[in-house]
């Protein structure tokens, strides 16, 4: 649950006349969401999603946040597009935070994951990697393999008071993605957080993309690895063979998946599954008292990091 | 914040399938309110407010809630309508929960009151009482002076960790206010909890009155003296007397205000004062580890009290 910032009426009518959008009919908190405050505003032209941006998002990153989406949304990928005030920025200011206006998507996201879901997403997924190829800015992805090791000696050893042993199986882990990560896979901008909550349908039709804050340039197969974490697993956490394959065969129609990214693909989901599990104990260990949001549970992760392990060949994610 | 019940994609779409709406577009859930869960839901016919019932709601009183706003609406008071299903029920259930579909307002709730907004308001409290007239059900309010002494005695004493002195204080106020509260005022369906975040406006208009779910029968003058309190105080406590006097005026020409209720003012007001201050200081006192939701202060409502408590003559509130 988010929005945590409270705007003042003065303020959001100042910041509504910046914008050629009509009155304000209707501006209302979204309960989701964690990182920032958003809110479903209605105006007399339309629907659209105010983001201001909490302390958690580096304003210096807003500019490749806000063109990435909109040059996304100019190639047709289903995602908000940035709204231009009527001096031509996209990028605000609202009771003293960055502020942004994107459009409104239809949908929702799926609290309960079906093939069907997973076989858009990899359509979706790879005509974003294919949209996003000529963006000229770059944003480094700093949640990949380097970051992980301060990650988990920012843990300090307390791993051992969610799991006993979790820290030496972690450090063993580690070494063998440092030793063999790969770094010349085909690359370009990726989403980096696709998860359910971040992906809208309608039915069976996917209509949209959101929540780009964590998006970057790294290894585009990396991002299907995330997904295959993120969307192939069942609450038990037992690996759903037929999800993965239906979401690599849609990936592979739209963006050749070559042989090497293919073989790259355990390593991948065995580090996808570090980097959620790492960010995901250190905010668990370091829950502020009172905090209005859960932290999710880190050993989700750990299950999946123990199938990737145990796989043999990449044919075991459904693509041949 | 609320959003207390997940709700999954079928149940929603064979809640939906209930009602003549048409296809679900969109459903967030509503960051504010604090009682039950609510979601602004787009369908291809319209927007609305899907409410789903928490604990605090009493499920016999939701045939009062429903009808009334039904019945108000039907007299074309600014309130949101319940939308029927194509049985023709009102009230359904969804994710286990009492749920209702309501029609959107436009508007949005005054974070900073402005006179223009009391004038508003009390236009639209007198409407509203003038239309809940011939409303035939009727429901006791819970809340009302039989109820306070309860309360207080449920706080054993320990409003000496809010404030040293304040179980006496309040005592010898309810010894008071038991032995002088009316009962004889004019009476009917009042809403009893009109605070800020429960009238929308558009610019100067107001769009609506939600939540009515501490409506109940009451003297209207009590329901009067619930929005001095609540609307006719600045930040820093003190009392703003043109708040009052616009509220007080522009109710008086939609209603017949009567000099047995004027002079009642000083007393209710000081029985609204103690109503909020001991549900606060009971929340207070009660609040879960972990909460969601943060109580809000008992305080604010003793400094109420205090004011109201020094006013020699009804006049005091600005109205002759």
């Amino acid at each position: 649950m988010a929005v945590y910032t409270e705007v003042s009426d003065e303020d959001l009518s100042a910041f509504a006349a910046q914008y050629d959008i009509g009155e304000i009919l209707s501006c209302k908190g979204i309960a989701e969401g964690v990182e920032n405050s958003n809110f479903q505003l209605v105006a007399e032209k339309g629907s659209y999603i105010l983001t201001l941006y909490e302390k958690r998002v580096n304003p210096a990153d807003l500019p490749f946040f806000l063109g990435l989406i909109e040059h996304l949304a100019d190639r047709g990928v289903q995602c908000p597009r940035p709204i231009h005030a009527l001096d031509g920025e996209a990028l605000k200011s609202l009771s003293g935070r960055p502020a942004a206006l994107v459009t409104f998507l239809s949908g929702m996201w799926p609290k309960r994951v079906q093939p069907f879901h997973t076989a858009e997403l990899g359509r979706a997924l790879a005509e974003m990697h294919v949209a996003g190829a000529d963006f000229e800015i770059s944003r480094e992805n700093a949640l990949s393999v380097s970051s992980w090791r301060p990650l988990l000696d920012a843990c300090k050893g307390r791993g051992e008071e969610v799991l006993v042993g979790i820290t030496a199986q972690l450090e063993a882990e580690l070494d063998w993605l440092e030793a063999n990560w790969p770094t010349d896979l085909p690359a370009g901008v990726i989403h980096a957080d696709l998860f359910q909550d971040n992906v809208f349908f309608r039915g069976e039709n996917l209509t949209g993309l959101i929540d780009f804050y964590f998006a970057c340039n790294d290894q585009f197969a990396y991002d299907v690895a995330i997904c295959l974490n993120a969307w192939c697993f069942e609450p038990d956490l037992s690996f759903n063979i037929t999800k993965a394959r239906r979401m690599l065969k849609q990936y592979a129609k739209v963006r050749d998946f070559s042989a090497t990214e293919l073989d790259a693909l355990p390593l991948l989901a065995r580090g996808a599954a570090m980097r959620f599990l790492l960010t995901r104990l250190y905010d668990w260990l370091n829950r502020p008292e009172g905090a209005l949001v859960t932290p999710k549970d880190p050993l989700e992760f750990l299950a999946r990091l123990r199938f990737h392990q145990g796989v043999k060949s990449p044919g075991e994610y459904g693509l041949d």
